[in-house]
């Protein structure tokens, strides 16, 4: 047994590597998969010119990291299965060519096409005076990236990476996040510690906006999670309340319908939600944990595929409103000064029906002792008026 | 007889070449010049670094054109003629350099200096809540960039590019464009198509700042089109409408004179425009479809030198006024899905008299049986009061 | 005797020096020190992605410029001394990530970690709808810079650099700096001449936001300078007022003041200011010519360590006001076509008492005479209501 570790980018000491790749060889191996990767490259051209990607492929499960979009997760693919979506942005884009403040503070809107992108830190919500859609996380490049091994058990493969939101009289953010998977399997866990490095407290708002096209969503998907509460965001969605789990295929002009959730939890807080496809066959799971992320709103977006058609599971510390509302339902965490806020999250592609059962059955026993309230119009205490 | 392609930039397929160059080889005679050749390169430091630049010489007539600013010509020469102007602004402007949302949303002019570049494609007026100054078409790098030699006749150069305006719950526009000449002619050819990729129908704007400054611009040039209807844009342009054809030399201080057009056209609906120098010996022509770009823009700019003296030849799918007029007035297209408009223009350079009377007398062809009709006056349907 | 040179960027002619290296060689000896080097080097990843750094080191001060960052002063070393802050933004931030439009005008702050970098050119004020805050020239890269080495007297070593503050219909301001040191000195003198380029007269507004932390700054430090007037800037800095020369550590939750000041000079203009240590042994000199930079703010920023405890010495040809008001009071400069505003400044690291003592009584020769006003309330002529 043994550890490995690399450092791709360390702003403080001058490091970079401009190109990495690192495999199974004599001190490298890992008894889940012989075919594991770690590549790291960077784009050159169009939007994407400077942008870096990293490339960890457990032998079955495969990711694209973009260090420089905030270390958000562009896309993957496991078991066959394409894991993400297909945005009218069709390449992952440079923040030197987002302007945030576009279009009344929604230009966020032209760099977004990951899989996994975080919203926040210091506001997530929409354009305020406090900030633009979505905050400024995933248009922040890292200033430190690292590749680990370890060859214990199956074997290990992790990327850390570091992002600071950070300015003079304001958010003093950093985001540490550490990206694991064990050779061979069909999950990767993501770990974010967000550490207030400033001297007095300041705001937190986290939003992990996890977004899914086919082949999981599909006419006939599902969305599965252990409902205690489930309300609409706004008059938009309220026609649509009675039948939030389910998915339509592309529709031409379709508006968006968000539902916000309470979700039940074991007693350590961990929950578990699934996007199913028609079949049954196919899932994507995410299991958090919800003392870390309370909140979670569900994002119907199914369009017509040139228009983006996808679902985002979005489990978050607060609901996505604007911050003022937020703050007065208590919901903007407060840190302190070197307080830190853990979230963590598990996301598991699922590739038979065996297998989608299994996590069928794991939110069947969440949801047993609770009947999900649904409310057919927007909660006064989650959608400000 | 033989054809050659080379891929400069494709994102998709992660092809990129630092560095290109071709001209006269065994395998690469053109019979029109034996001086032609392309190169591309890519400009570092100051607001230019990244930008790249790719050098079409086809033997006689030399254009640079700016991949990373959405495809536009920098500038030319032929015939020992520059063909360009001199902007304020010195060196080619990488986006990153350019926050369209500076000074209230003119921070477009921050960018400014090529000899063709295109406004649009969402929007090209001035800015509103739907967009900044001209849109952000010249600010987005083409993520595609490909050559082709062809040996058939004279031989001919061909640059394409494709360029993305998306974005997520927006405009999903995609322009391809192709300049093309033949090998010692002087003249190039500019070919767009911008394609709806979007499921719905979406706004096209689309204007060609066509910029020209000495050595066709000097006191006494002349504007030479086949004029239909002309009217003054505003009440700065009134007092010069009797001389909107005529030109100052430099004049400290001058306020832009805007002048719009209906031009007469052929019965394909090609028409004919030039920039004549004083002496009738030197000529910049822009012929066009009129059904492509129905409205023309003459933009009166013959400020101090240091100051930007150049006038503009602007034909356009549409005035460019605020977009909620130009909706109202019905010149905004509404592409369907898919669907695609083109629009194609001749720029041509004449180094003697001889060659501009030959375009003097294609104008006047055209503008047999059409006596010029000139408004005083703004005309309300084409200005907004 | 010898003078060499070289040339690191010039956009005009496509030069650039990925990396450059000089110091102690058989033609470059300089008899100030053995230990002399200037290197140049671009900093990856993160929000430096892309950033020029040159270091100059005379072999005693050493200095970090900035050309991508407006030729600013990152931070410097002398007699072992840090001489520069403590940002909450930690490293240098590459312009294409710094939105000037954040939160309301004030994005300038999430690139500010400098030990002095400009405000200006066009307006260095708060942001109105003239511009955005300290304006654009810090966020603006060189164009051209080089390196000269003179072997005269003790040896010289010679940074200048251009940047051009420049738009279509707009500000047309080239600023050329030039650092200058003598070799084994504790001293580096920086030469701005700004030109305006326009055809017609233009604004000129520049601030020096030169910042200082420990170990100048500490409990007990003071700001020495000759003093004819000062005044609060507003009602925040009123309470301070008597104690303005004095300094706090670090305290948590500490709101900015900002005391503005008329100062003395000698016949030639000439004055002098002073950040010294408790002790008395650590003193960070600023000495310059008031009929250049006639206004004077001292901006007092005493918060916790991590949030960005410093003070800055602000030499300035204004006070950093909306443009407006500086306006209606005359001190916005016009600079006629062509014409040149130079300004000149000498920073000094004193490293003993005796250092220390020297300059201090090179203030009080220039107080004397003048009996410090001291305005308990902001002046209506330097404070707008």
């Amino acid at each position: 047994m043994s550890d490995l570790h690399w450092v791709l980018t360390d702003v403080s000491r001058r490091l970079w590597r401009e190109n990495f790749a690192v495999g199974v060889s004599p001190e490298t191996k890992l008894a889940g998969s012989d075919q594991w990767s770690v590549q790291k490259f960077t784009l050159r051209g169009g939007v994407s010119d400077g942008v870096d990607v990293v490339e960890v492929n457990n032998g079955r499960f495969s990711v694209s990291l973009l260090p420089t979009r905030g270390m958000g997760l562009w896309r993957g693919t496991c078991d066959g299965l394409e894991v993400g979506w297909r945005s009218p942005v069709q390449f992952p884009v440079h923040p030197a060519f987002v302007n945030a403040h576009d279009r009344g503070g929604i230009g966020w809107l032209s760099g977004f096409n990951e899989w996994l992108c975080r919203c926040g830190l210091d506001s997530n919500g929409p354009p305020t005076a406090e900030g633009t859609l979505h905050g400024r996380i995933a248009n922040i490049p890292a200033n430190y990236v690292d590749v680990s091994i370890s060859t214990a058990g199956a074997g290990t493969i992790t990327v850390s990476g570091v992002v600071d939101e950070t300015t003079m009289f304001g958010a003093c953010l950093r985001l540490k996040t550490t990206l694991r998977t064990t050779a061979g399997s069909n999950q990767i866990t993501v770990i974010d510690e967000i550490t207030n490095l400033a001297g007095t407290e300041r705001d937190l708002e986290l939003l992990y906006h996890t977004n899914v096209g086919g082949p999981f969503l599909e006419a006939g998907s599902r969305f599965v999670a252990p409902v205690k509460t489930v309300a609409p965001r706004d008059a938009a969605a309220v026609p649509g309340v009675d039948r939030y789990q389910q998915y339509a295929g592309p529709v031409t002009g379709y508006a968006e319908q968000v539902y916000y959730f309470d979700l039940a939890a074991d007693k350590n807080g961990r929950t578990q939600t699934m996007l199913v496809n028609a079949a049954g066959n196919h899932g994507l799971s995410l299991a958090y944990n919800t003392r870390q992320l309370p909140c979670f709103a569900l994002w119907k977006n199914t369009q017509a595929l040139a228009d983006g058609y996808c679902t985002g599971l979005e489990p978050a510390t607060n609901f996505p409103n604007r911050k003022d509302f937020e703050r007065q339902q208590g919901r903007v965490i407060r840190l302190p000064p070197g307080g830190t806020h853990t979230a963590a999250m598990d996301l598991a592609v699922h590739s038979t029906a065996a297998s989608v059962q299994t996590v069928e059955q794991e939110i069947a026993a969440l949801q047993a002792g609770h009947s999900a309230q649904v409310f057919s119009q927007p909660r006064p205490e989650w959608s400000p008026v």
